[in-house]
C-alpha cells in the first residue's frame, strides 16, 4: 500500500513541470509528406487523404490565429477543414512523480467538442507514453466540460466547492490512485475551572435528540486546522472563553455519518484562561459554567456508556490519575514538513 | 457549530420521506379557471394566457403519455405547447431533520432540458418553502445534468466513484452546510517479535526519497475500517503476518498532504501472532525481521526528529515505559451507533 504519509500530489510532488510540444498548435505530421493514414488513435474519425493541400504553412501556427476555415484538406476525398485544426493536439499538462499526468486546469479549451477531440488525443497519447494516471480538475467553470469527461471514461474523484477532480487509470487492472479524504474531524473542549464546573453550552441547532441537553463544546476543525488549535478555537467562539491546550484525552472513532464518510472525534482537555461567557447567539442557545457534580448526572450521560466513559476519563485526567497525548511539534526531513505528533509521556 | 457527531445526511436521518404532489404529472392550476399569470417565479418563461383550449382533460395526467404535440395553449397569443407539460413540476425528494431537501437521484429526468426547467421551479418550490438546503447527487450516467446544475447556481460538494454532490443553500448569509470529509487516515503497525527483532518492508512503487529504506507496514484504512483492524490488515497484506492490536501509541496530524487535504496517521502496536513472512510481491518488495537495534541505527530513523520520535515511544512501550491509548467499543443511545474509543486505562 501506498505509504500514508507521502505528500502526493501537492505542490512539493511536482518535480517535473513540462508542456507538451503541442501546448501552441504544431500539427503531428509535415503535411507534405504524409503517409496514408488510415486510423489513427485518439483522432475523432478515422481518416485517410490523399492530397494535401494547405493554405498556410504549418511549421508553427498560433492556436488563437488559427480558425477552421484557414485550413482545408482533402480527406476521403471530402473536405474536412476542422480536422487538423483541433484533433492533433495534446491538452497541456505535468508529471507527477508517480508516473501521472496531471492536466493543466488553467489551459482547458472552453468549447466542449475541442476539448473532445484534444480530450481523445490526449488520453491515446499518454497511453502510447505508458503514463499511469490522468488528473483531470476542472473547475467550476468549466462544467460544460465535465460530462465530455466522464463519456471518454473518467471517474470522479473528488470535489470541493470549486472544481470536480476525475481521473483515468491507464494501465491495465484495477485502478492504484489514492483515494480521497475519507474522514471529518471533530473535537470537543472539556474545560473545567478552579470551582470544579465545566464550561457547557446549549445548542440552537442540532439533532431533535440534543434539545435542551447541556453538553461540552463540540465542532469540526477548519481546512488545515490543528486539533489542539481547533479546540481552543470552538471554545472561544461558542463560549467567549479563552483556553490552553492540555491533551488529547481519547478519540472516537465512528463510521457512516455523513455521505458514507467517517468521523474522528478528539476529545481534548483544556485549561481555562478566563472566566466571563460571551455566547455566539448565531450557534449557541445558552452556555454556563455548571458544578461538575450536576453535568454528569445528567440522564443523557449516564444512560449513554460512551458519554459516561468519557466524562470519566476527564474527571480521572482532572484528577492525576490518567495521562492522555501531549502536543509536539516535529519537522521531519522526509516530505520537509513540520507536523504535530500527539504521544503520551515516557517514563523515565 | 455543528455537533460533528451527528449523523447527518445518514439513511437513519432521512425521518419524513415524501413525494411531492408533483411526482406524477399534474398541472398545478385548474386550467379552465385559471388566472391571468403574469410571472410565476421558477418557470423558464413568464406566461400571460387568455385563453386555454386543452385538447384532453387534465384532473390527472399520466407523465410518459403526455406529449408536448398533445396539449397546446395560447400564452401571450402564441401557442406554447412545452409550457405546461415541463415546466411546472417539482424534482422528487426527501426532507432531511436539518430543514433541508434531498433530491431523489433515482427519479431524475435524462433529459438536461427538462432538468433544467424541473430544477429551476423545485428550487424556487423550495425557497418559498423556506428550506434550507438542496443536496443534488448526480450518478455518473446523468453527467449530462452537471453543468445545468452548476449553472442554476449549484455549488460542488464533494464527489466520489459514482457520483457527484451538488448542494445549493437557499437562506440569505452563508452556507451553513456540513464540510466534506477533510482527512485521509492512515496506519502503521510496529511488530516486535520475541527475538527483539522489528517487522519491516521494502517498497515498491514510492517516493524516490523512499527508495531502498526499510520502514514499517503503513497504509490507508479502507472505507468504514476500524483503525486497529486497517493496522493489522495492512501488516497480513504485506507480510503475511498475523498480527493482534495492542495499542495506538501515538499520531501524527499533517496537512496539504494531498488535494490540500490533511492526514492523520497512527502508530499500532501489535503483537505478532506467526512468524513465516510471505511477501505481496505487488506491493512489496522485501519484507523481514530485523534486529530492533540495525532498524533504528538506519541514518533516515537517526536523522529525522518525527521518526526517531516515534521509535523512541515504540521502544519505550516495549520496555513497560509508556502507556499509549487501547481500544474498546461502547454503544451510544444518541446516534444508535458503536462506536469505537481509544482512550488510555485510568490508575485507581
Amino acid at each position: 500500500m501506498e505509504c500514508s504519509c507521502s505528500s502526493l500530489l501537492s505542490s512539493n510532488s511536482m518535480e517535473t513541470i513540462y508542456s507538451t510540444q503541442f501546448s501552441s498548435f504544431k500539427p503531428l505530421f509535415d503535411l507534405k509528406s504524409i503517409p496514408k493514414l488510415t486510423s489513427f488513435k485518439g483522432i475523432s474519425a478515422k481518416a485517410c487523404y490523399d492530397t494535401c493541400v494547405p493554405k498556410k504553412g504549418l511549421s508553427s501556427i498560433d492556436e488563437q490565429q488559427l480558425g477552421a476555415a484557414d485550413l482545408v484538406y482533402h480527406v476521403n476525398g471530402k473536405i474536412n477543414p476542422s480536422f487538423l485544426t483541433r484533433d492533433l493536439r495534446i491538452l497541456d499538462g505535468f508529471d507527477d512523480e508517480y508516473g501521472g499526468v496531471i492536466v493543466d486546469s488553467e489551459r482547458l479549451p472552453a468549447n466542449p467538442n475541442v476539448f473532445a477531440s484534444m480530450l481523445r488525443f490526449s488520453v491515446s497519447h499518454w497511453k502510447a507514453k505508458e503514463k499511469k494516471a490522468i488528473w483531470l480538475k476542472l473547475p467550476v467553470e468549466k462544467s460544460d466540460l465535465v460530462p465530455v469527461a466522464v463519456k471518454q471514461g473518467f471517474e470522479y474523484h473528488h470535489a470541493e466547492k470549486g472544481y470536480v477532480m476525475l481521473t483515468y487509470w491507464l494501465p491495465e487492472g484495477p485502478s492504484m490512485l489514492p483515494a480521497n479524504a475519507s474522514h471529518q474531524v471533530g473535537v470537543g473542549g472539556f474545560v473545567v475551572n478552579d470551582k470544579n464546573e465545566v464550561l457547557v453550552v446549549q445548542e440552537k441547532h442540532c439533532a431533535p435528540s440534543f434539545v435542551g441537553l447541556w453538553k461540552i463544546p463540540t465542532g469540526f476543525i477548519d481546512e488545515s486546522e490543528e486539533i489542539y488549535a481547533g479546540a481552543v478555537r470552538e471554545v472561544k467562539e461558542e463560549t467567549g472563553i479563552d483556553t490552553e491546550f492540555l491533551e488529547v484525552v481519547a478519540f472516537r472513532h465512528v463510521h457512516n455519518v455523513a455521505f458514507e464518510k467517517s468521523d474522528l472525534f478528539f476529545i481534548c482537555m483544556l485549561k481555562p484562561l478566563s472566566t466571563r461567557i460571551i455566547v455566539d447567539g448565531h450557534e449557541i442557545q445558552a452556555a454556563k459554567w455548571m458544578p461538575l457534580i450536576e453535568f454528569v448526572e445528567q440522564p443523557f450521560i449516564q444512560q449513554d456508556s460512551m458519554f459516561k466513559k468519557v466524562i470519566d476519563i476527564c474527571i480521572a485526567r482532572l484528577g492525576g490519575c490518567y495521562c492522555g497525548l501531549s502536543v509536539h511539534q516535529l519537522p521531519s526531513r522526509f516530505d520537509g514538513k513540520i507536523s504535530t505528533l500527539y504521544y503520551n509521556c515516557i517514563d523515565n
